[in-house]
């Protein structure tokens, strides 16, 4: 079944699907990134909302968004799938394909995998990247700016659409689809790596996020709330919805932006704040400077 | 909450729990092998059947032994958890206890994971192993010996006791500890992997098992009944349950056994049968040999 579902792709792959384990050569030198991450439905996704291509995508992207943030080049995934009764084969050929389009989009391939039966539809990813160096949450220095690549707010904005049924409103179109097709940053996670003091990326939202990075490395977050709110299509969406979107964007989750501390530019990156002495995470705004909680998107809380 | 779970525990992790990912030195030489693996409450264990820490364990070898069966070290392992509203801290403890238990004995560390909740508790376990040469499904010869590592059988028989509840009856004890703690035979892998042609681990039942092998290998491969029910603890334990020891050998499941083909004899190996020329898996028995059907213990096929 995962022979047909998955396949050996890569020439430093010698073994991929049909053996008891798939075998890679291994690095001459560098580091290996390596993380888990699982989807479940009901709690991650609801099928209604998703094709079975965007549920195989998202799940990969999610993953590999892990690698971005720490400055890896994505190698390659296996993926544990629990699958219902109702997932037949034709569906679950569009959630392997989702898959493949997201592993093959950041130069990556599945090399393996595991099915199982269950009660609901999970799929538990990991991903082996490689990098020279590793930038980890815990190295941001006062000084720093803090950098942001990708949309933020945008994806909970696309998530509440769907929630209250107004997918279909011109609106929210964008962050609909930021939501259902997320994109691991790689090529800005790899503009980074080299230069970045500290990195992230954006999964339960700005606040939390940063907030952990700042406690990791014993320093204040800024955030500028006019950088927050300069993003037109989270904007309109937010209207649409009727939110904040400087709430969406330090609330809300999944966006799989980065977020890094550096003291220099980095193309692709546009500054959203600084790192100063200190502790927590601020908002700043007309009126000054606020401390915000750093709640955020929690899966686990729910 | 992952931290105060697992623990980085290794020279070669650079960072573990607490990061976007599990930073780790490249191996210089050599290959990796990698697997996951999957355990879901109501499929493949109840939890009445088990303490946590039995389920952490159990999780950890499974994967484990995809390593063994590939002649590999076992490395690291990172975690995905799926954890139901009424899996507590104290229960997360339990499971993360068997888990840490379970990678220690086998010289490996959990380095990192992830946790969501769920509707039904699930266990998705990734591991990293490191080798010289790694011993595929695909290379058994006609004229080798089939050798076997661990009990077969037993912990099909474990699972029969506990089923019909009767895992009190002295007679299963060995059968049911088979069932609730089994071990990776890693050292038993080290072993094979320099001169072992192919090799499986037996978690769907033997006939399934090496019907992949000799698929693979395109050869056939004969085992001896006499040697499947020489197992004095597989014999009592089926007595108990009224089933056949040799059926529980062919198509139990879960025992994490290793089965090897192998020009020669391998310390801490039994032989099994036979690699010939031809197709299928075929059992000698005092009158003759008969094919036998690869059926086995298939969790996806229930």
């Amino acid at each position: 079944m995962l022979a047909r579902v998955f396949e050996r792709a890569r020439a430093d792959v010698e073994r991929g699907i049909g053996d008891d384990a798939a075998v890679l050569t291994a690095p001459g030198t560098g580091k290996l990134v390596w993380t888990i991450d699982e989807q479940v439905e009901g709690v991650h996704f609801r099928r209604g909302w998703l094709e079975g291509t965007d549920i195989g995508w998202r799940s990969m992207m999610a993953a590999a968004s892990d690698l971005a943030a720490m400055g890896a080049e994505p190698w390659c995934a296996l993926a544990a799938l629990v699958l219902p009764a109702d997932v037949d084969d034709a569906a679950l050929e569009a959630i392997a394909g989702g898959q493949r389009d997201a592993a093959a989009a950041i130069g990556a391939a599945v090399v393996g995998g595991n099915l199982s039966r269950g009660p609901a539809l999970s799929i538990a990813t990991t991903f082996l990247g490689r990098c020279e160096r590793a930038v980890e949450r815990g190295g941001a220095r006062p000084g720093d700016g803090l950098w942001a690549a990708g949309a933020i707010g945008l994806a909970a904005a696309g998530l509440g659409a769907l929630e209250r049924g107004i997918a279909g409103d011109p609106r929210v179109a964008e962050a609909v689809e930021a939501w259902r097709r997320p994109k691991a940053l790689v090529v800005e996670g790899r503009a980074m790596g080299p230069v970045a003091h500290a990195a992230i990326d954006v999964s339960d939202g700005l606040a939390r996020d940063v907030g952990h990075v700042a406690e990791a490395s014993g320093v204040a977050v800024v955030l500028d709330e006019e950088a927050l709110r300069a993003d037109l299509a989270l904007c309109r969406a937010a209207e649409a919805i009727d939110a904040s979107p400087v709430e969406l964007a330090l609330h809300g989750g999944e966006d799989y932006a980065l977020v890094v501390a550096s003291a220099v530019a980095i193309p692709g990156f546009r500054r959203v704040g600084d790192v100063r002495p200190g502790s927590g995470v601020h908002l700043r705004d007309a009126t000054g400077e606020h401390p915000i909680a750093a709640a955020g998107f929690d899966h686990f809380a729910r």
